[in-house]
């Protein structure tokens, strides 16, 4: 494991950017796995393909080898769907010829008892006197937007693909994983590239912190993680440390309580440890801890989109007293602050506004607030100097305010460079209202608790930059 | 304020059930509020319908009068719309008409100064002299699903209305009961009747409560409270104690913080007090509190479906580690127990079940779990009388599981009568799979914590009616 970083980053490269894959248990029977592969890595992989099976002449129309090694010319990565018991000789044959990468999705190892146990301990054996590296067992492997290498093995009628975009996805459960995708997809929340590793006997977390770190088209990663492998939680440390400075980490563990870690055992044989000294681990590594699936990407579609703060004061413009009431709420409990600004900067709101608007933060337009009454708004108070992150709740269903409150916000925000969220709520015209915002990287949230998470995750990861010296 | 229950009930009836509405400040001007009004009412509202304004002769093709008293026949009820200053002369006239009820939906009254606050103590006066009840002023009134009573003055282009179902909302915020009105119609979630008091100076939280207890339509009661009237604390613990042996009730409290309370003083003026007394009278009153929007309707759909829980046991059937191991997280913060499975229990699913299945709680049939799998599960689990309430976890993007283990679930639960919530997530396919589950009364959830949250809903309020008596 002494590996120099760079080292790592290319060694891992070869899973997200191969030059040829060998599909080893290509089948030509529908819904396998087998044949998924294959399928889906037709549509969009644009490298050599090479399904591998002793019994095909062709699988979807591509020539089929018997083994790896009557395969012509160099192969990069392997992908292995076989049962368990034959996985031992076809890793043995791809490292045999000159493999850099083996993706397992194969089930049946350490997670089933003891029999499978030893097989991957037998893999386990091969690798370590090689320079490959494994991906797997048991998971979904990988699935890259950007290159089209997709082994997360489900048709598109039960998983579709999100668009490319700017999340990286490390999950340590599968299921997950697929649903987290179809979800993404259906909500059009973009991902680079996601890895669900499952038993992680090679390639775990720490590797692809690093990999991800510099990777063009990533932004944000984020982790969903139940257990490390035993004796990593330093590496994991250092590893995050690093990575943090170049881009946010955000993280959901599960397996958080007493029963919950005895549940993650079952599941993934993974050591869930004390949540207690994983969390101050993860602080003092500069990772952002999630609540839920739903902040995990709450969180990371924020800090894709938004820049990091500069400080804890936090202001809201809004048009509905009840969610600016619970959005203050929500700053408090998250420990941001929520100055009354200034007179000054009060008296210049007044100017424009009659007397029933409240100036003092949040700044409430009440039910009357139009888009003119938005614009004089955000410039008095991003312009202050008063603020640090700005949380701006535009209810459309109100009489004066239309969908081109959009424009104004994303041009306010990125004029002034504060970073700045959204939170709406409601149904068509309100959707509307969100894509244009989306569109032009101002994320919305449809409750003042999750818009609060979202903003302070950007102060989080303000303060985790100055405090790790990031660039 | 000394009524009884029963008149209480019988004096709110008319702003549900009227026999018929006259609408003051009724205008002929598209989007305008009195016109908005009138369009509504027309649409679903079966009554006699009264536009009154004197410049007009006609509004919406309806004959218009000049005042209220030029109305022939009997008046039930006044929805007036003028501005704040023409309000205690109109509300003058609808008493000496002898309505029952006046709807104020305007604004300009104590929310905005010290006179505005006179003019609303002219129409206190006015009333505390009659039997003619009040909501409003600075409220959007009434808004009935079922009678189709409708003063929420906004057009269907910005606020759809949603569909007949089993929730009653309460709420002190106006724009807010708007949004939940709008999302809750493109969400499909049925509402039986909502109100938006604003100021309430005179019908309030309680007479609210007492009269959603009677109601035959509403099943759940929901709310959104800032602070209470002063001085009115008692009552509304009383009123709540009483009502919730008959029916839960969610809150949602605005304003918990020091500074969210300052914000909800700027808003309604309410005295949003300290929350932690506020808290200890919910839990005394027997009142579910609901974190956020989000999970108040979380909580009143699962409370609307299911039946309460017998105690606190819980199991959890999945496919999938990742979200169960959440799911055990969430169950035991919230102080579920989770029993291992008994013996007998075990040995009865291993029977159909591969050796890597796990039996103990959570049952985790795996990616590898399919539709037959669950049917095992849900019967072998259901009748073990091991456990109070169910959790079902089903993720469709597995290659084994089809949409009709809705049909499976739905059965189950139905036939043995525990309690029972659904966790799915990702795209198209789950979105059918949701569908068929909550058009059979098993609410789904999007994540497991708000599934959790759910459950510890049915949970709680089976508590709190073997505490409280219920019927």
């Amino acid at each position: 494991m002494n590996r120099s970083i760079d080292e790592r980053v290319e060694q891992l490269r070869v899973f997200f950017k191969p030059r040829s894959i060998a599909v080893i248990g290509a089948s030509s029977k529908p819904m396998k796995i087998g044949n998924v592969i294959v399928k889906q890595l037709k549509k969009r992989y644009s490298g050599k393909l090479y399904p591998v099976n002793p019994r095909h002449e062709e699988i979807e129309g591509l020539k089929c080898y018997p083994t790896i090694l009557d395969v012509p010319g160099d192969v990069d990565l392997a992908v292995i769907s076989l049962r368990a018991d034959l996985v031992p000789g076809v890793v043995k044959q791809s490292i045999e010829k000159g493999v850099k990468g083996i993706i397992i999705v194969s089930g049946g190892f350490s997670e089933i008892g003891p029999e499978g146990a030893r097989l991957e301990m037998q893999i386990r054996d091969m690798i370590s006197r090689s320079e490959v590296r494994v991906i797997g067992p048991n998971g979904l492997g990988v699935l890259d937007l950007y290159t089209g290498v997709d082994t997360f093995f489900l048709p598109e009628e039960r998983m579709k693909r999100p668009p490319k975009g700017r999340i990286a996805l490390i999950s340590q459960s599968g299921a997950l994983s697929a649903a987290i995708t179809d979800w993404a997809a259906a909500e059009g929340i973009g991902i680079s590239r996601a890895v669900s590793y499952g038993n992680k006997i090679d390639v775990d977390d720490v590797d692809l912190l690093y990999y991800f770190a510099e990777d063009e088209e990533t932004r944000v990663i984020a982790m969903y993680v139940e257990g490390l492998k035993p004796g990593r939680g330093k590496e994991f440390i250092e590893a995050a440390r690093y990575v943090a400075r170049k881009k946010p980490i955000v993280l959901l563990k599960g397996g958080k309580t007493a029963r919950g870690a005895v549940a993650a055992a079952s599941h993934t044989a993974a050591l869930a440890g004390s949540y207690e000294v994983f969390r101050s681990a993860l602080r003092q590594a500069g990772i952002i801890e999630a609540e839920s699936i739903e902040d995990l990407f709450d969180l990371a579609r924020a800090l894709s989109m938004q820049p990091p703060a500069k400080g804890r004061r936090a202001a809201v413009i809004t048009n509905a007293g009840g969610p600016a009431v619970m959005a203050t709420d929500a700053l408090e409990r998250h420990g941001l602050e929520i100055p009354i600004l200034s007179d000054e900067t009060q008296k210049k709101l007044r100017e424009k506004f009659p007397p029933y608007y409240v100036t003092k933060n949040p700044v409430d337009l009440t039910g009357d607030g139009s888009s003119e009454d938005y614009r004089h708004a955000l410039e008095t108070v991003l312009t202050s100097g008063e603020i640090d992150v700005l949380l701006v709740i535009a209810l459309v269903q109100t009489p004066k305010l239309n969908v081109d409150v959009a424009d104004l916000i994303v041009e306010k925000a990125r004029r002034h460079g504060i970073p700045t969220v959204a939170m709406s709520f409601g149904g068509e015209l309100t959707r509307k209202l969100e894509a244009r915002l989306e569109e032009n990287g101002i994320p919305v949230y449809e409750t003042s608790e999750r818009a609060v998470r979202a903003l302070w995750s950007l102060v989080e990861y303000g303060e985790i930059k100055r405090r790790l010296g990031g660039d």
